[in-house]
């Protein structure tokens, strides 16, 4: 399918979506759990923030493929959406003009659409707040676009450096941004659930005073690659 | 008058400065529908941030010309200002150190200033929110600057890319800043007023459920242009 | 000491610390006032950004020294941590990993940390700010390290360009972060107290509408140095 | 196979190559008629520089996934080479250390290897321009790296932006990289003969003095679309 | 005429030009003495670079505003061009794409322009070089432009943040760009021949050993602002 | 004596300097080599870049502390300079204007001064070239400076993120720069010797065929971090 990818013209209408269940579970793990739970991999570059705080969405990726300052696919790609979806939209070419507002958002929030990930900017930022709509971009900027070339919708993208098909999911909180895909997901949650109870019992035996470097028995492998501990900086220099 | 950039030593004390009602009513529709509204011209360059959240001004431009890390100017330029003013802040070379702090903004209150955009860096951002002092600025840096060199007040300059003269009117929000030269604040308040209600309009259609594709009658343009539509990945490949 | 920057595989254990009053009483000063006070010294590059809003941290500074993409050191720095300290983190080369979390915040809060200081990345930013634990870093990144390579604790390092040794003070507010040398503590303190006190005498006078022309007495030296005033750009012009 | 992207620990030891006299025909072409061939996709981020001038290679893609700051894999990868392959590496995250030199290169050299495409950083490239290695790199740094942590060797990989498998054929030229997909090379190059052929004609014509508004027939459309001339500024304005 | 600024739709066909033998004689200057010479104004930003090394160009400014990621109006500007001039184009959004290539070139070297400065992409750099075209940019880039959007020829543009008329004189060389308003062009060169004699003076008696602090007589002034000397790092510390 | 880093208004005489042999044998082994040999420490970061290629110096650091856009202690310091010297110059605030030109290379090479390391821009580049004055620069922009604000020579600086001590050696060629305690010099000479030797047999080897996994053995050490070797794509997916 990574054939696909960069091809314009191309609207794809049926996506397979998976659990939303499980979806939703991720969401609660957050970003940076979802990653370590995967093996590192899938993190969008960190160029891509939010433009709200303490706000974090998962969902099923509707990827978009867009020309430079312009916005005409956006349309086309809302009839695409489903409930629980997250638009998901790349450029031909660098670009961050504010190809997103608040117009786009209230016809996205009424298919039920829970945010936007974009590599890219946005503007109207006050009243998507205000509305609700979860934006992360790599820009903010009032500067308009035109309506005058086509891209492709539900087509693989390449978003942020990272791969991106059509029914992957997407997990974005105030970390950043990253995709699972689509047939790992059930894997991922199953992980990111262990790691996330581990790291729970973690934080109380951290938060009682213990040491990660008795927890993780690190003193023995650190000593061995040669830390030397001194009693003072004058110990060191003399 | 585009003949005047960049010339230092000299301070003009008496600018233009339009109706103060038509630069209040262009605060209403925000940076975004502004710039639309006069054929996308006048926008800053996306590097100028608001240190606040959630605010707009608009007002009347007192412009600075400034020496990299020297603020000395800025205090001629506060006993230029009138209420209802904005200062807009060059620098003569590319600078982010900290040219304005607390103490200039309680001066520049006590004459009713409304803000500051400045292609340079700010400190005291704390104090100057709790203040209320409205600031867009392209850097957040305690350096300090010093009072050797001097500039100019009230010439036009060039501003984050855009040519600004002293009495033009900027607007400032979430999304950035634009200006709007003094002899179109009427067409474009007029424009942006039409724009504005027409958005209203589609936002209600749009909140309702209705496509964007259908509003703006774009399937057919699109078609012309080659959008294909499938059904699944599957059938675009095979 | 400067000759130990750069060295890995030590931990010192013992560190001089300044009088915790001191080093109370120059966080209500602000990084903006420090800076000045200490002759404009110290500053760390304004790359280095809060993750939270309107908090400020005084402390001694834990120094650490870690390779890119590579959290080891941190573990090792905790146990080196005592009530009132803040941990300083440099790299060995550039990167924008997210080295820190909410279990290494957890631990050093149990440890009375104040907070962190980091030219690289961190995560959990959302967990952080809800915790209260304070971060101010280069890059937010849920990209996560290895623990493979050693580094240093508590050796001078270089952090954003700034030199800093093991019990330096370093001040972090919305404007950025100053370190202060040890031995010059107590004269920036009570500089900073001067500083302080003449800064409320001016702002209730530039409150009260005084022109910052007539307290700094400017209007000669600004003639001297060529200033003109012209009644308006047309008497400029012509 | 989009699904091996990012994993670890892998080395793939026999990967498709193209026809050779394909991938050498591409080179006579160019980057950007290249990716204007192939419909403006595939084309690398404008971050990744040449630090020779004048210079243009064409290979097989000899993928590699490093770690950030650890070169280790480049010394696996060197045994998967073979005579016209070129080495395309992809950093798990941002990194600008300096992964590459002299005897990297004379080992490569050695096994026919025609040149390297990095998202990183480089260093000892006088040598590399000496010994007519041919480099195109996000970076030059003499910073070293470590031999820790193992990454893959021709799986997917995405670098710079785009989505390259091994075999997958690699254009580098002074105007930056292209990727053609290794089942679309005798497409891309009849197309790419094609389009060169007919570039020669419109040289040929432009040089001449003909004039491009002609040659494409634009006049009528640009009229359609607004565009007004006037004799004069004057003319213009008043 | 600044009024102009960013409106699109507009080709103007004849344009003042300046005398071709005061322009060429700027050319000789180089751009860090005409900058100095006319105040340190009209400097274009540091981000427009040569693609080639060791040349200069200086030329009438045909002024062109583009969209981003369209060239179309390249083609209409071929037209209103005359031997000596230079093309100076502006985007009305960033852009980096490659808007011009060796085809442009070769029509506009058919009609004896010296070269092109754009605050955007260019590609084809090779084969620019190796024809003689000289081109300053902010980037190289293989990225192709589409033609559906028109902008504007020969109206006041902002280039790399200075304003520029149609006509106005642009001097290019490996250290940047500066602009020089055509009503000063006859001023400019008088300044410049005196600041470059000026300074061929004084290169003589520096490179005769004798010391800047005495030929401008500095040492009384440093001295008076405190500079202080000291023996050794010893004696300052001691 | 690192407590005198960002002091002003202050000059030392006399400097110590290292044995001239040493500091010119390091030249010969070149940045990368140099770092290695010293443990990967003292490297600038790789913004600074020569504005010459193929050329390499190794020389005494003369350090100076310049005001942003004042390049006033230039002059003061090439009194201080003798033959065999390097200047090194920080800036006590960001700034990338042209601080150095023709003028005072001419000046420091008649003092036998080998070349400019700076953390800021220089203008000139192509007479700098011409006259064989090497230069590292972060910029290069014609921007001119003033002389109003004092700085120090020859006390400690942060330059490019390291420390320098005036006297210490710096090396410079196109991979970048690296600083040299001078107390170490002999240490770091002798190593990077060895080194050098070492890595002269090793290119022996590797030209010869040889592979880096062999000579260095890394096959075991490889397989026990879990790297798995596959026939194909298609045996590592099945």
């Amino acid at each position: 399918m990574s054939g696909l990818i960069g091809r314009t013209g191309v609207v794809v209408r049926n996506i397979p979506r998976a659990n939303s269940e499980l979806i939703d579970e991720l969401d609660r793990f957050g970003v940076a759990t979802v990653h370590e739970a995967q093996g590192r991999k899938g993190l969008l570059a960190s160029t891509i923030r939010p433009i709200q705080q303490n706000h974090s969405i998962s969902g099923s990726a509707v990827t978009v493929l867009v020309a430079p300052g312009d916005n005409w696919m956006f349309h086309v790609a809302v009839e695409q959406c489903q409930p629980g979806d997250v638009l998901v939209v790349a450029t031909s070419s660098a670009c961050t003009d504010g190809y997103f507002g608040d117009l786009l958002a209230t016809s996205l929030m009424a298919r039920g659409v829970k945010g936007l990930i974009i590599d890219a900017g946005v503007r109207d930022t006050r009243t998507l707040r205000e509305m609700g709509f979860k934006v992360w971009s790599r820009a903010v900027h009032a500067q308009g676009t035109v309506k005058e070339t086509i891209g492709s919708v539900n087509i693989p993208i390449i978003c942020a450096g990272q791969y991106i098909e059509p029914g992957d999911i997407v997990i974005a909180d105030d970390d950043g941004v990253v995709v699972v895909r689509r047939e790992e997901l059930q894997t991922v949650v199953d992980t990111s659930r262990k790691r996330s109870d581990l790291e729970e019992q973690k934080r109380l035996r951290l938060a009682a005073g213990e040491l990660g470097l008795d927890i993780y028995a690190m003193r023995e492998k650190l000593a061995e690659r040669g830390l030397t501990y001194y009693d003072s900086l004058e110990h060191l220099q003399g």
